[in-house]
Formats: structure tokens, sequence, C-alpha cells
């Protein structure tokens, strides 16, 4: 990608551990070939990182930000806090509260800033693609189309019959 | 409003019963000066008329659609599944589950049809409206503004101290 | 199966991964001697599929619909609304939330559109073979009589005291 | 009802207190016009009453049994065990725990007995009468007519727009 | 044993497969000598053998009657409903629910007929096993001598210090 | 009560506020003619009455002792710790978690010393009466006798049918 | 209070609404002769002011920040991110989840980010007020000993005996 | 360290499976160097331990505490009960409940006694030795030092990029 100007999705997430949830994310928006960058950007170590995030986000271009963490995840509320541009967020699964914690953190935000929640896990974070898309498609019809067409393709890849493996 | 055409969200839930919910939706639109059109669309009464809206709403210019409803919540992810333009669900809080069983049925999409889920009842209506403006003012630079100065505006109504009522 | 008018019992499910819990319904109904189609009918990704299949029931002689989900499990209810067949719902266990998404989505239905709930996993899908034979019985005394033997051989199999393997 | 033999609904509850509740799935019989008979049967207080009507119920000519109860819900598979008529079973909403425990206890049941379990409360009541008509409607074409009717009608009553009371 | 009526406590489950739970309050009567029998009784497969047993046990001197279930788990309900012999009930583990089904199933009894409920699983099982002879050493000063000296090994048996292994 | 040998049940509770839901357990044993004593004894607040609570119990003849706390509920298993007298334990509802904290509290204890848990609130503490009870005519004609005829008078007094209003 | 040095311990909440739950925090310390300040502090609506706040408590001396929330509650957690001064999070009781939204959001905190949650609601609060009051008591032996006494009159203000009403 | 009098910090933990969670708080300490001990202390088989360590903690210098158990998790809380100096608790994930027993137990205190409750398991514990580290640090500057350094060398290990491993 030679220009970075193209790049209106932010991936971000709390620790590296949420990668390979929120690489689901990232492959969908590769598969939509829809540029992205993605960052570790984590609420509690590196607050500063998260202020200058949101601050600069409008200014940078980014049209959608997509945040995943878990636990008391409160990347992506802090995010939707500090730009107005729209934050998805997605729970990661955790080991004692299965995401639990993470979804209500995410979720039950107050009003004046939503935050887009997805499913628990790695299909939420495919849909935060999916959703991303959806977004931006709205002013670019090159992508609707591709994400119609993409749709179109699940839909069709649908057998009839169930089989035994 | 004169223009029809000016309408790009749509604001539809399972039932009258729902209105209480979702007029913060509503309000939070005319408070942003966003038109809207409001329905009601069972997703169990009145498939057809689901379908119907789906169908049609990315040619009608429908760029967002808020969907409340409650206990098994189908609306929302109905509609996802029948338009590409990104559906905006609310959980409505319900009598026996307190609207878990709302947040369930809306937030746990599989891969393919994602809907972006707000907190459950008024505040998650009220972030609807938000979210919806958040994504219309990616293209619309006098919406954007007025969206700030409601940001700015709530951080400056919050007092230093709580007092005693 | 020479005679297709014979299949008053369909066994439908969201998608391919719900096999391995729902062939345990196909499992009784083999047992049970009662024929019975299966299909892959995604509410999501091929509601038109879901659309013709609850138009048809009726008029194609089916008599119970089997239908099992997971996760934001739209798929029985769904059914419900476009048929008065009698619509049997499983719910299918999930990685996060054990199932409990998939029981709240297709047990809180509405007034109006009942889905008879079974257990969450394979005991319900089971089950469901077993309550779709009980209807089926109802106006088949052979099935009857099979169905009783099931029960009393069922009964006669438990040993009167716990070994150790 | 001068002909005894017309009854082919049986509903039970576990106590008086219930009624409320399963007073919505006769209210939904007699609507449709499907004779039924209500009884109090308590698992632990009269088991032998739950004995005998288990043990009669196919003789009794009944066709379905709908039984409605709370907390330690065993009724309505105690019934599932003692007959093949099918059981549709009724949680209805508890003190502490808001019929949670009156849900697990219904529908959590072995493998061999299921009981087709509605959604927690009244909404659940009135599902398990119209479930009832369903399952008898696959014999008596009068019936599918008059539920037919009633599911136009249930459409055709959604207003398109919600109103402000 | 040469002497049948020793037998005070009977250990009752609902399947073969509580036998690797329920073995554990086995195991601890025998380390406390405390006699015992134990049985397979399902409530919904053998009805009339928890009939039996309830109805009979006073006559054949029974004092305390551990059940263990798991899912639905009528057993123990079903069985204070039979008889005044004080029961213990034990929640079994189970895939979906954790046991959480079991435990309501098993405590949420109504005004009338109380089961003493241990904890969920295999510690819930020992100490059953503990409360049964603790209630039959109410009038046997042997056993609670031996009781007594139990607890106090339990105590002894502590180290100061955690180690790592 | 002018012999104090007489008390064998203790009904202790964490606080004045239990004793509106630990009343039903003492007026089940009015009922049944058990007499008892009844005893505000905090773990938190008055851990050495506890102590010397349980550490006399024994020898004070005590054969049973009921205790009600809510909230984290430590009264039952500290209580359980301290006497081979055998403890039922009531959970009493709670404002933000409806009694399932005081449930976990005194339910999942560790192997060695069983809480005899009983249901959630009202229901439960009238249920540890008829528990205590219950032990008690193990080695009580008088109130065996008494017991039955209570169980038969339950069972005798459930109606037939249901009754509106 | 003529000398601002003394203030050690600041109570902070998201908003108004919070303060009568906060109150007893306040009132805690008002009982205990502990100087504080109280402030309104959103994470979300004054994002600024959190950050502030936390950069500055070290310097300004405070020794303890008790922070009150609910919902997405963020507060306590990005405090903690912060600032090394001890924070004790109390959550907030909410509407639709009791305030198991904010236990989590504040309890799930990672490695590195410590918060002293206290129990949900008005209790909750209380306990913040005493624990701050035992953490200042170390280094400060008056207030150790007016702790000590309000503790020993807390055990001394139980009755032996429960009473009517 | 050649002076026993420099440890204010006790571990402690109700049984010796406590340790691989507890072990976490004790690594924490040892990189802040904070000397501490470590304990088994268990509520139910040795509660006189539990007092004896309760009453003597303030004269042996000890300033925070750091309980942990799982299940009926009484030990943090009642320890307390019986000092005023501070109690941090850890809930250990149990096998059933995933230590939602174990957080009930520990966090829903009474009015009184706090428990500064940490988040479930390993990330739990490990925070228990950063609170402990911070209260500490208010009356030792060259600690506050040593948890500044760890805090700021926390943040600047996060990369900005994640990486597929």
């Amino acid at each position: 990608m030679g220009d970075d100007t193209l790049i209106r999705v932010g991936i971000i997430m709390g620790s590296q551990s949420d990668w390979s949830t929120m690489k689901e994310a990232a492959d969908m928006l590769d598969t939509l070939d829809v540029p992205y960058e993605k960052r570790i950007v984590s609420a509690h170590r590196t607050p500063d990182r998260l202020w200058d995030y949101g601050k600069t986000a409008v200014d940078r271009g980014l049209q959608v930000i997509i945040a995943g963490a878990g636990g008391a995840a409160h990347l992506p509320g802090m995010m939707a806090s500090k730009t107005r541009v729209p934050v998805i967020g997605v729970p990661v699964q955790t080991r004692a509260l299965s995401g639990v914690d993470s979804l209500y953190s995410i979720l039950q935000m107050p009003r004046g800033f939503p935050v887009a929640t997805m499913a628990i896990g790695a299909a939420g974070a495919a849909n935060a693609g999916l959703m991303a898309a959806g977004i931006l498609a709205l002013q670019d019809a090159a992508l609707a189309e591709r994400l119609d067409a993409w749709r179109i393709a699940l839909s069709a890849s649908i057998p009839e019959t169930p089989t035994d493996d």
C-alpha cells in the first residue's frame, strides 16, 4: 500500500494475546480488499497511546475503529470516549468467565458513547471486519459490490443436505 | 420533511411495546437533526414486512437500520441477513430474564451477519441513535460538527462535585 | 423409501456443523422407523430457503419440523413464524456461552409462535426425535406401539446397582 | 361441554398459585375452541394423582398435556415419564431466580423423556395453548383452519408505525 | 455385614454414569464404617422403583437417603415426596450447564419437601457421606467418636506452609 | 419452656434482618411441636459467639443447627467447621444478586464440612424446619407421627381444580 | 477543614446518580473522622479530568482513591492505570444486570492494575470507606484506635436474639 | 532478610491446591523486593489457626494480608472479621462454577468487614501482590520508586504492532 491515506480502518487490541482472535477481522478485511492498520493499544498499560490514537483518528482519516479486548475490557469504550469515529467492539473470550466479563465491559456503555458490540470471540472478530466494510461501503460503490458478492457467495456455499464427515 | 429521500435511518421494532425504549433513539436523532422513519416490523408476526424492508433498504437509500426487539429477538439479525445496510441492534429489557435473552439473540450472530449491538434498554437505544449519527457523519460534515458539539456539551455538563438533591 | 409422501418429519439445521448434534434426532427416528428428511436451512445465509421450506411444509405433508441451531439461533423461531406445523427446537451447545445463547434465542418466543424447546445438545436432539414420534403416534397406532416398546425397553435396561467399570 | 370424550388437552399445574400463569393457556384454547380440562397435580404433594393422571392419559383419550410448574419444577418431566402423550412444559416465573430454576428443571430432561418447553411465564403459557392446538390440528382440519385464521389475524393486527400512547 | 438390618443409608443415583461421582459418598461411608446400600433409581426411567424405594424406606429401617442426579435432576426431590426419611441431594456436574441445572432442580424444592443439597460434584458427594454420618451419629456414640476423630485428623493433616510440588 | 434440655434445635442467623425469613423455620417447628432456641450469631461481627456456639453445641444437647445468612454467607459453613452437629443452611435472598451469592457461599463447602442447603428464601427456611424435624423424628416416634400427619394433611389440602381469584 | 493537605482520600464517581450509593463511603469516613474530597469524574464524558486526577494524585498527597461506577464501569480501572495510589472500586447496582456488569468491569483487571473491588451497591460503598480507613490506619495510630473502637462497637451492638418487627 | 520484623505481608490460602494460583502473588512481591510469609490457613479445617493469625496480625506487624480461597471461600472474609489489617481476597478458579462461587463468597461482605477483592485466578493473585505493594509504598519511598519503575517498564514492554508468532 503505497498510499497511507487509504487506510480508513484501524484494528486495535489490548494485548498481543488478543491477536489470534482479532486476526479474523484482519483476514475478513483482506478478503474484501479493505486496507487497515493494526496496533496494540492497551487501555491500562499504554493509556497515552490510547489517548493519542483517539485524538488523531479523525484527522488521520480513520473511519472505523475495531477494538478487541478481554476481561475488564476498557479499550473499546475509552476509545469511543476520545473520538466520534465509530468504534466496533470485540469481546475476547476469557478463561474464568468465558468472555461475559469482556462483553459486559464493552456493551454496557452509558448514554453518549456507543460501542458497536460483536459476538464473543472469533466469529465476532470476523463480523467486525464485515461491519466495518458495510459502513465504508456506504460511500464506496466498488466495496459495496464486493461485499454483495461475498454475501451471495456465502449463501451459495451452503449445501442442501448435511453429510457425515 | 418535504423530501423523503433525506431519510437515511430506519428505526424498526418488533412491537408497539418496544417503542417506549426505542423512542430514545428517535429523540437522539431529533436532537442531532437526523431525519428518520419509524416502523413496527415483527420478525415473527410480519415476516414479509421484514423481507420487503430488507430487500428495498439499499434502493430506498437507507444507510443505517436501528432494530430493537426483546426476548427471542430475531428482528435485528434477520434484517442483517436481508441487507448489507449496517444494522444496529437494541436489546429491549424483558421481565423474566432482564434482557439477557434479547441480548444473546441479537449479539451472538454467526460469521457473515454482524449486528452492532448496544447496551440493554433505554441507554442502548439512545446510543443507537448516536452510533447512527456517527456513521452518517463520515460523509456529512455538518452532522459531524453537530455531533462534535453534542459531545462537547455533554462533557461540559458534568459538575465537579456531586450534590445532595 | 419409494414413497416421498411418507416423509412427515423434517430435520433442519443452521449449518453442517450442527449435524453431529442433530444426527441424534435422526438416529432416534431411524430406531423408531419414522421416515424423515434432513436439510441445511440457514436462517441468515439461506433465508429464502427457510421461507420456501416453511411455506410449503403443510402442502408437502410435513407434520413435525425439528430445527437445531446455535448462537443467535433464529432458525426454529423463524420457521415457527412461517408455518403452523409444530416446530421442535434443539439448542446446539456453543463455545463461549455453552448453548445458553442458543437456548434463549429458541425458547423465549413471543406470544403467537411457540417452539417446543429441548435440552441443550445431543440429549435434546435425541429427545426431539422422541417428541416427533410421540406427536405422530397420536394418529399412528403402530408407531405408538413401537414407542411404547422402546420406552419399556429403556426402563428394563437399567441395572439395579451401579458397577465400577 | 356435554361430551367428556371431546377433551383431548389436559392443563395441569403444580399449585393454585400457578393458575394465574396457566390461565393464559386455557384462554388460548378457548379462543381456538379446543376443549380442555384443568387440574392441580402436584408432583411432590400429590404424587399418586400424578401417577394416575399419567397412567390413564392414553386411555382417557388425552392427546396433549400442558404442565406448568415453578422452582424445582418436576411435574412436566415426571408426567413425561409416565405417559407417551406429548407433554408441553411451562416454566412459571419465580421470586429469587426469575424462573431459571423452573426452566432448567423442565428443560434439561435426559434422553428418553422429552418435554416441549415453552418460554418462561405468561407468554409461554399462551404459546403452550397454541402448540397444543398445532398438534391437534394435524388431524383436525377445522381446527387447522381456525389456527391459520388466528395467525393471519395476529399478523394483520400489527400497525405499520408505533404510536405514543 | 452379616446383618442386613444394619443398613441405614441408601445411596441412590439416576444412572450408572453418576456412580463415578457418587462413589465418593460410598468411600466416605466406608471410611467411617457406616454400612450402606447403593442402587440405580431413575426418576424417569424407573419411576416405579423410585415409588417402591420411597414407600418402603421407613419400614426397611433406612435413616438417610443420599440421592445424586444430573440435569433435570428429579430423583432427590421425588424421593423426598415419597418418604419422611431425610434426603441428601448431590447435584452431578453436567456438560452444558456445569451442574447448575442439577443444582436448581434439587435445591429449589417447594415448602413441604426439603432436600439437603450438597455442593456440585465429587466434593458434594463426599460431604453427603459425612452429613449422613453426622445424622446417624446423633444416636450412635461410637460413630460420633469416629466422626470426631476423622475431623481432628483432617485438621491435623493441613501443613503450615504451601510447597512447590 | 421450663426444661432447657428439651431444646435440640438451634436457629441462628447472621442479623436481625434475616429474622423475617428465618421465622418460617421457627413457625414450622412450632407447628410440629419441636422446641428450639433462636439466636443472632454473626460470623463477622460476633465471631467469638459463633465459636462458643459451635464448641458447646454437642454438650448442650443440640442435635440440629439451622443457620440462615445472606450475601457472603459464612455463618452456616463456619458453624459446620466448629461442630459435628448437622447444620442446615438457608440462603437469604439479597438485593443485587437475589440470593445466588448467599447460595454459593453456603453450598459450595469443601470436602469435610457439609452444609445441608435449602432453597433460597422463605420456602427454604420453612423446609429447614421440616428437615430438622425429619432428623429428630429418626429417634422420636411421636414426632415421626406428627410429621407424617403434617405431610398427609398437606397432600389432602390440594384441591383438584384451580380456581379464579 | 482549613488545611487541604489533610485530605488523603478522594471519592470519585462516574455521575451524579452514583452519589446516593457513594454517599455511604463518605458517611463512613465522616464517622471515622477521615477527611476526604468528593468529585464527579466520568471516564467517558470527562476523560481529561480522569487523566489529571490520576496524574496529580501522588503529588496532591492522596493515599486512597475510592471510585464508584455502574454499567461499563471503566473509572476505577482507568484510574488504577494512571496512578499507583491504591484504588478501591465500588460496583454501582444497575437496572438490567443488577450491577454484575459494573462488577465484572471493575473486578476483572489485567495483571498490572489492581482495583480493590467491594460488594455491589451501598454496603460495598460503606466498606470502601472502612477499607480506606484501614489503609490509612497503618500509619495513623489515632485512626487505628478509632477504627478498632468502631469495630468493637459494631460487634457489641448485635443483640442475642432476634425480635419481631 | 535477617530481620523477621520486616515481614509486613502475609499470603494465606485455604489449601495446598491454591498455591499454584497464589504463587503469582508471591512472585510479584519477590519482583518488587517485598518480604512476605506464606501460610496455609483453612477457614474450615484449621479455624483456630485462622483465629490466631487474625488476632496476632497487628502485633506481629503485618500490614497487608493476601488471602486466596476457592468455592465457599470463607477465609478472606473471616480474616477481615478478626483483624483491622487490610485483607486482599483472591477468588481461586473452581471446576463447576469457574470461580464465581469463590468470587461471591469473598466479595459480598456485609457492612463492616471489607475484603479488597481481585480478579478470579492467577491475574488476580498477581494483582494482589501489586495492591499490597501499593499500600506499603504509601510509607516506603523506595518501594514506591520500585513500583513506579515496574509500572513504567510494563508500559514500555508493549509493542506497537501484534505479530504472528
